[in-house]
């Protein structure tokens, strides 16, 4: 009842993808809410009929109408559910019409996304990184205390959870003097991620300020961006990871808005030098998100945790990535993406993906009682994330993908 | 009647978007040429009627369709504009309908772009960059010479010729110990590119086949990747250009189709070392397109022509970038953007952006008789394409964009 997490989902019987609100076991068919004319209040009443903001392919419109009406969408499902209320509850026909068992519910896309940013927020990931690709010396470029670095993804392949992912192929360059071959990726790995869903987007030119960036943030889902590491060792240089990254990115399927994380919001690490005062924050903060990954090699019993994490590690907060993003006058449109890249946190096991947990192949961690450094055909990855306290919990569900081998193919 | 380059327009009077062919003077309305029936191949009879792929804000469905379509299309609206085809010739009740004078058609973005690439395929540009942005010992990577250089760009804000570009704010960073400054772009540039707009694309996880790629492009256009220079330098390690490039890209309006390229087709620049075979073309060939770059500074009666180049010079060609592009598995959908990266040939004028053409700045050039190193405000910049062969013409028209000065905003 605190969730309340938005999704686009069918059935074998309902065919066509609609907007639905996860609770417990159950789904709510928004769309079968608003036909039965229980959106009453001022904007969803208008926006939510046949054909409107719950009876899409996608929620792109219901995150585009912004606060007001998230937060009217939540007020209504909140109180449709509760104990006293008696319209659903009373009515047997109706419930049958409007919750669907979860276990029914296939899960698409819950966006069409038009743009997809991934950021490299976490220090402690940007310094691991930074050492294994350039040496330690000077692991985190001048640049990045001062401006949350990000590249500009792909959006063609990004994926709902549970789709599996081919192993790419692509060029490796051994080092030395020789050419480089085109082989099956043999450095396969995950990232530990959350993103943005934007809701609101911005006119061209101009800037969102840092205070008013939540306004655009629809809500956070789990993020896996799986990268080819010696594809991206030999194609990143001068302009950024490429095929490396662009073969798939997994996303879960459940929405959580803002509304539902206010009670795990948690201070930022506090940033030292002071940011450029378009970066400055009048309520800086951060989710208090745990997160973990686990791996089940194909044929194992079950998944074996390998990264315990927490969004509220993040140097660069979800509102400065959006005010940067922004700052030259970039329009963000609903539906967009932007991933907070890779999460690490300070503890041993709060490595974000394999190339931090092995330091980059040379120290194996294990599984199953096996040295294990990177992904192996067969081998499913699972992102989850939970917030508790007091009681209540909000869940992200899982984020999960399972590694297919290559193609045959060209060498 | 060569060229039949594609577009989407709409006039004062026909307020909704639809497809047209340029055709000299006029702009022929393919949604009226369908709703008269004179469609009639197999493949338009069916899919050109009322909401079909001419009656459409854009024209990702019909780039979809494939060749077999084009080419269809192409010979239809030959076949109604011949002399001896007495149709539309003798019906000036439908001339009135189907032919709009030039001046009267708005043009409009002519797909929804999914997803927008750019690529570094001028050797001249990359190692100019190159000296520019590292040094002159290593111009060009080690990785150039083997695979075609590209990184994901910003898809929301492409936007149509004709549009004014908002200088940037960004973060500056004059070099040594100090902190970054948050002000106006002060290093503005203009980039010089081609690119494709893809048509069929390609299923995950299935590349295309260098020898096939040529299916996979609709068309041609122009387009300018304005860059904000000194916003990149200090933003761009180790991920890539961000903000610098993320505020605007312009594209010229109409679409030329490789079909009415083919006379233009010659060869491409021979690759040392030899690349690996997925990027091995069976013939292997560009077109012979000269492009020129033009700046009229505002006050100023004429444009002034600052560079003079060609497709011809590049590296990698265009199938080469889609088959790289998709080697990893990496889908393409109809409409997405392929830029070549900037053109620059080994002229003197012949470089492709300020960047180079002043040795970064070091070497001004010279406008109006005053030394010129960077766009200012109120300059417009038009890039213009023209093939001419034994009395063939094949224009790409222009790519024009305007500076306006940044907005005032926080430091
Ligand atoms: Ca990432
Ligand atoms: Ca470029
Ligand atoms: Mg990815
Ligand atoms: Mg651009
Ligand atoms: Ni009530």
């Amino acid at each position: 009842m605190q969730n309340l997490p938005f999704g686009i989902f069918s059935t074998q019987k309902l065919r066509d993808r609609r907007a639905g609100v996860a609770i417990s076991d159950k789904v709510l068919d928004l769309k079968a809410v608003s036909k039965a004319g229980l959106f009453t209040g001022p904007i969803l009443s208008k926006s939510a009929g046949p054909g409107g903001c719950f009876d899409q392919g996608t929620l792109n419109s219901f995150a585009s109408l912004g606060q007001p009406a998230w937060k009217e969408a939540r007020y209504t499902v909140q109180h449709l559910l509760s104990a006293t209320e008696s319209i659903l509850r009373d009515d047997h026909q109706l419930q049958a019409d409007c919750l669907v068992p979860q276990e029914e519910a296939i899960m698409h896309m819950p966006v069409s996304i038009g743009d997809y940013t991934d950021f490299y927020a976490a220090k402690e990931h940007a310094s691991n990184m930074g050492a294994l690709f350039r040496g330690k010396e000077n692991p985190l470029c001048p640049n990045w205390v001062h401006l949350p670095v990000a590249y500009h993804g792909r959006s063609s392949s990004i994926i709902i959870s549970g789709t599996d992912v081919r192993r790419p192929r692509g060029q490796v360059h051994g080092g030395g003097e020789g050419p480089p071959t085109f082989q099956p990726c043999n450095v396969m790995d995950f990232e530990l991620e959350m993103a943005v869903i934007v809701g609101p987007g911005n006119a061209d030119g101009t800037p969102i300020p840092v205070d008013q960036a939540e306004e655009h943030i629809f809500g956070l889902v789990l993020m896996n961006d799986w990268s080819a590491r010696d594809i991206q060792r030999w194609e990143m240089l001068p302009l950024g990871p490429f095929n490396s990254k662009n073969f798939a990115t997994s996303i879960s399927p459940w929405i959580v808005t803002l509304d539902a994380l206010e009670p795990f919001r948690c201070s930022a690490p506090q940033q030292e030098p002071e940011v450029l005062p378009y970066l400055r924050e009048t309520n800086r903060g951060n989710y208090d998100i745990p997160l973990q990954v686990a791996i089940q090699p194909e044929g194992t019993q079950q998944p074996h945790t390998v990264t315990r994490s927490n969004l509220r590690h993040l140097y660069w907060t979800l509102p400065q990535m959006l005010a940067h993003h922004t700052a030259g006058g970039c329009n963000l449109r609903p539906g967009d993406l932007i991933g907070s890249g890779t999460i690490s946190c300070p503890a041993e096991d709060g490595k974000g993906c394999l190339a931090e947990l092995t330091a980059g192949g040379k120290v194996p961690t294990s599984i199953g009682g096996k040295p294990y450094r990177f992904l192996q055909d067969g081998d499913a990855v699972t992102i989850s994330g939970l917030c508790e306290k007091d009681g209540l919990k909000i869940g992200f569900g899982n984020c999960i993908g399972k590694i297919l081998p290559a193609r045959p193919g060209p060498v």
